[in-house]
């Protein structure tokens, strides 16, 4: 359950290549440093092998946690090199959250 | 670019069989409805192939065409095959876009 309030932000990226080590090093990296911010929440990072495009969700306190991530000085290297080679084309969306349920067999 | 103002539903799950054809087929023919839904904006899907976990995000143009959605009897069916088996675990948090953008090489 995701409270009402918290923030989403989903990163959607095309990969331009299938098995760059120093991006893989880097995307653990980043989410390592996420987990460690003040107000983050919960990260889930999808990838099809197939087709390299990609879905990262996390979720944070408030709009200001998630701002000083963006502007965390490692996380703005990484971001730059996303833009400048790892991904074709990427999108964030940043949403505030209404609401939540889950389920699941029990 | 996601319209500020604009409905994400941020659909998790992890299925309990990797090649299951009933679940396939359904899965196709429901991102196929949901597409044909009034208010309908996109949807993308990605499942890791090894874990089963899955992240469909879709986006729709307010809370009134969501709601309108979850309704749609084939579509409430399909959520019940979900419950009672596809699924071994699943959440939904729906959350209002504030703001969205994106980029690639050119």
């Amino acid at each position: 359950m995701i409270e009402p309030a918290s923030i989403a932000v989903i990163f959607t990226s095309t990969l331009s290549s299938a098995d760059d080590p120093e991006y893989a090093s880097t995307a653990l990296r980043m989410e390592e440093l996420a987990r460690e911010q003040d107000g983050f929440i919960s990260v889930l990072s999808i990838r099809d092998p197939v087709t390299l495009q990609g879905v990262t969700v996390s979720y944070w306190r408030d709009e200001q946690a998630v701002l000083h991530w963006k502007q965390v000085l490692e996380h703005l290297a990484a971001q730059e090199r996303g833009r400048s080679g790892w991904y074709t084309e990427y999108s964030v969306v940043v949403a505030r959250v209404t609401r939540s349920y889950s389920g699941g067999q029990s």
